[in-house]
């Protein structure tokens, strides 16, 4: 006799944390589609369409542009296994709590890792970077673009020349920012970026949209050693979404995949630009909210990632308590601080179909409620 | 000027290849569930739900019994990852694909591969382990239960009291056997097993449900240099999934939780053993079938794994064209061979919410009439 569990019954959430996101309704529809094969050619003319999509918010034309059938550190994983082998050297910028797990990544690929930091709360100097390249013989610079333990967004362009003045690939992690603000992958020569399908795209989690560049993909088909990864690695992976052999490698999450693809079809809908607008909007009227309520944001003005705000905590208010009175008492989530931001800061995600001015002014509401101001 | 997509409008099928399965409507309705965040503690207390429902299809105690997120070759990863260091010795059936990609994995992990082979169509002989083993040292013995690609079910016992005689760790693929057939960890001393989320369970691809005995997390957590793999480091699962503090590790694929539980609820809801019933009668109505219709199956009697049945593709019968019809025409999905068998066997899946009498009922038709027979 097994036991009996009950049927599902949860309580209703407003997602304005650092991911996931409020996933549209026609995403939660696309979910609950009957399932077709992973070789049907209906879903592979569907995978077509999720690489095509893809590459719009990516604005690459690199063929290999797909979603890696895990979540973000999925992503994060792919890239390091397949740009470093064991002994090669990795820059990478840390600011914040991804940083650092790139940097760890590597260092469990056996790479031999630099580490360019900042501290919390401000982004990596390009001068740092240049002066950790002087050495030479890098082969990867790698940096976090948005950093959502920080609330910081990274520039990319000068870090960029940098890598290719020293002849190194230039990898960058999108999670915090892809389809919510640009990430011109072709025009700042970014060899390889990676995100999550839970931030700013607005699909659940469990998908790392991935690109790398014409160059990446002939160095991966022409190593001779296998990657260490069989799950991730690209080269098996290409052969399966993009080879004219569609040669079968595992098992895509398919409803997943249904997801992201009608995540990407409400994106394309919307028109990229009106929707990172949009993200600028929501965050705008974050920052005039919080102003009023006398509550000030962690980071300078200049350095502010405007899909994820870091607010400082007012003395005297135990952030612990206030999270849990918003989500228990409101149903809204919003996240605490991670690392040497722990206690300190709240993090307020405003992501893809939670970047609507009406969430926030409904957060506000209930901010300067629990606060008494 | 971004380009637009239309909506997602997708054809409808039986699916009774090698998984996906047919998802049961509660199950899709789960996936659409709006979403928690992955620190809720709403979330927590499901994933707590998850790993008890989990150890019951497992019929296992360990606590360490969780879905990793990836689709079924992460959960072998993952396995493979943890289990092996550089140099360690494993001994791996391979009688079929899966055992190859099993060998494949541990080479990428530069571990010392001894592959013990069977004809494909035939299971592993426990008398080559016994011969493989006497040179002593083997870390790990791995063995496949339900190969999918030939459809042969191995027999555990024998091949796992010579692992311990051994001092081996004794590592199960059941991809294709959990939910659908016992998989009795605790009974037969399997040290590690892993499944996928998409055949007997029936819920979408997408999860790679794994379970470690008490054995194997005491030398994770006693390891002094970390895992290869930072994605799958069951330590660090182990820490999100298990430990007091919830630590963040990554973020879990919120909606595909709430599938495989809603899954899991419906298995258990049903009673395992009435479950397993419902598969083997299934099975049996296939088999009669077959044979009216004097098709043969590949495998010999004493070996057929009930989910996956191998058929022998008749001569004169182009078995592409034969599956394009019943896809493009009837709207169910078998599968082709693979490797040696590619082209001379079609494989018919019973797994989960397609492993149903009236399915099979509605294959033998269209499988009649398409042979003429």
């Amino acid at each position: 006799m097994t036991p009996k569990m009950k049927p599902l019954s949860l309580p209703r959430r407003l997602l304005l944390g650092p991911g996931p996101s409020e996933v549209p309704p026609e995403v939660l529809k696309a979910m609950s589609t009957p399932l077709l094969g992973h070789l049907d050619p209906a879903f592979l003319q569907l995978m077509d369409e999720t690489m095509a999509g893809l590459r719009e918010v990516f604005a690459t034309q690199n063929q290999m542009t797909l979603p890696i059938s895990g979540t973000g550190s999925a992503g994060m994983e792919a890239a390091v296994v397949n740009l470093l082998n064991p002994g090669d050297r990795i820059v990478v910028g840390v600011c914040g709590y991804f940083g650092e797990r790139l940097a760890e990544m590597a260092r469990r690929r056996r790479a031999e890792v630099t580490v360019v930091e900042a501290p919390w709360g401000r982004p990596v100097d390009p001068d740092d970077v240049a002066r950790a390249l002087s050495n030479g013989g890098a082969r990867v610079v790698a940096i976090v673009h948005g950093e959502t333990s920080t609330g910081v967004l990274q520039p990319l362009a000068e870090i960029s020349s940098l890598a290719k003045r020293h002849g190194a690939l230039f990898l960058v992690d999108a999670v915090c920012t892809l389809g919510g603000l640009p990430v011109p992958t072709d025009e700042l020569g970014i060899d390889l970026a990676y995100s999550g399908s839970q931030k700013c795209l607005s699909a659940p989690p469990g998908l790392a949209p991935l690109t790398a560049s014409w160059e990446v993909m002939d160095r991966v088909r022409a190593r001779k050693e296998a990657s260490a990864s069989w799950y991730l690695d690209l080269r098996l992976l290409d052969g399966y979404w993009a080879g004219a052999q569609r040669v079968y490698h595992h098992t895509a999450p398919i409803s997943m995949i249904y997801a992201l693809r009608e995540a990407l079809r409400l994106a394309l809908d919307e028109g990229l630009e009106a929707r990172y607008r949009r993200h600028q909007e929501a965050y705008k009227s974050l920052l005039a909210g919080l102003s009023r309520l006398g509550l000030e944001p962690a980071v300078a003005a200049e350095h502010r990632l405007p899909t994820l705000t870091a607010v400082k905590v007012p003395d005297g208010v135990d952030e612990k308590a206030l999270r849990r009175r918003l989500l228990e008492e409101d149903g809204i989530e919003i996240a605490g601080g991670l690392g040497p931001f722990a206690g300190k800061i709240v993090r307020i995600g405003l992501m893809g179909h939670s970047a609507r001015t009406e969430n926030v002014e409904r957060l506000l509401v209930v901010l300067g409620r629990a606060l008494g101001r």
